[in-house]
């Protein structure tokens, strides 16, 4: 029998890293195209399907992709692929799907969706969310993004916009975020807001001396520095607010913490485990659990390929 | 061809109304059932079963229900039926599953449902929800309840218990709410909020002289009365709060909201529209729907009765 395998498309705003992805997650081959922002659309889509043709001749000779997958930042319309913002940095994409003409000049279905909507699909297919019907995927980096599995399908709204988590309001009267709405959760549980945080805890001298990132908190933290723990300890409050809200509305059995700031593992999740009952009925908090996501390095790529799985099922 | 209908049971503390309601929701039959709440259970359950007989004799001779759905508040295991918690009235209902009783005595299938999520149900069978995929359905009443429909379907979540937008936290510090936790929705947008927040902007004198209630707030508003203005304002902007958030975690197409303060129509849909763009990106509030819900006085009924037609399909 001739080896299943979808391609994934973790397109970024500089580069496309391009894989083909077993059945069970097992990545054939991969390979990474490098975009130039300025060019026009078919010189930013031709070259990677030329590369996805080479890599399917390399890596699995005689095979032929089940469909593409493609994740990217900002809003994606998932019926049309288009990329409605967060691609400002390739003025060549506005208003055109990347993902439609991948799947022409491939010969393939193709599908696109949001990065951390791709991440959720990934751990569902491949990951922490296997045995899973209802979870939210979060991933803490320079952002707060969010994907949702419900009824044991990737849920992506009415235009393909669900999920922004990162977004859920915590204070009305909060910190301005860069969506423009105020005091949304992405201000306090990002990397950068982690680091913020701690740094306004620290004295003056310290503070001009020294830019700490969120490594560097979780770091301190576990050495016992006070300052460092009440930072990560507030980070955690914020993730349980907005996770109870979650619970609440959605009856989840899960959340999977994935980014950059997921590497901190028990560190993050205990204190969110603590602090959910604060915002939830307290069994429904007991039922749940907060896990770190499982797939690392590979999420983007392997999620491009799962949403690809996912909708072809 | 026979008539298609299924029975609907909306199940209160002391009586069960049950009706006949046909695929296009005309109500064929209805019945009104006493509920002794000392009784045990299968005093509690052999009567409306031998109601439901006897009605559908009379009202559907030779008919046969295709199932029965029910209806009822509080904490619902839409799997078994079983009732978790808000039914503390009706000792002998703890542990135990009406709609599963009913389903066997009967020799029908049963469902049971949170009766906010039933009347989710009931909008997209036969209300406001028929041409919608994505919405959400806010009850505000002595509570805030709600339901939501996904997909094109009603949406349970892991045990059933999904929906409970009343309580999405929108203060972490702020007004503690029955269920434990603080800063829910439900302290700033039930009826009962809406008269307290008005009474708290009148003079003493008046406050002790009136108790007045969230209809009374709603006319003096009409006629101008500005404390009364501003606590609408003040309601519909905690609703709106609410509503970014699911509309960021959800991307809805529409909230329909229903309950007694829904009657304000327009002045409480009109001030909800008009903050949600603080909540949510300008262009998903632009495209979001802000409506009353359709089924007025019989919407726990059909409710119901839609959610047998939606667990059959």
């Amino acid at each position: 029998m001739p080896v299943e395998f979808a391609v994934g498309v973790d397109f970024g705003g500089t580069s496309a890293k391009v894989g083909l992805v077993g059945r069970g997650g097992e990545i054939l081959g991969r390979d990474l195209v490098e975009i130039d922002p300025r060019a026009d659309f078919r010189h930013i889509v031709d070259p990677v399907a030329d590369r996805i043709r080479a890599l399917v001749r390399r890596s699995v000779p005689g095979g032929r992709p089940l469909a593409v997958g493609l994740g990217t930042p900002g809003f994606v319309d998932s019926r049309t692929g288009v990329v409605m913002s967060g691609a400002e940095n390739i003025p060549a994409l506005k208003g055109n799907s990347v993902a439609a003409a991948l799947g022409e000049a491939l010969g393939l279905p193709a599908f696109a969706d949001n990065d951390a909507t791709c991440a959720a699909a990934g751990e569902l297919c491949f990951g922490a969310g296997k045995s899973l019907r209802h979870f939210a995927l979060v991933t803490l980096g320079t952002g707060v993004g969010g994907g949702l599995v419900l009824d044991g399908r990737v849920y992506r709204g009415s235009r393909g916009f669900a999920g922004e988590i990162g977004h859920i309001c915590l204070d009305p009267g909060g910190l301005w975020c860069n969506c423009g709405s105020r005091g949304c959760l992405e201000q306090y549980a990002s990397a950068p807001a982690i680091a913020r945080i701690f740094r306004e805890k620290l004295g003056k001298r310290e503070r001009e001396a020294w830019e700490p990132t969120a490594k560097d908190v979780f770091q301190r933290a576990a050495q016992g520095d006070p300052e460092a723990r009440d930072a990560v300890e507030e980070a955690a409050r914020s993730l349980a607010q907005a996770f109870g809200t979650l619970l609440n509305v959605l009856n989840l059995e899960a959340f999977l913490i994935g980014g950059g700031v997921s590497q901190a593992g028990e560190q993050l999740c205990a204190p969110v485990r603590r602090h959910l009952p604060d915002f939830t009925w307290p069994t429904l908090a007991r039922e749940t659990r907060i896990l770190t996501a499982a797939l690392l390095n590979d999420a983007g790529l392997l999620g491009a390929a799962a949403t690809a799985y996912d909708r072809i099922s």
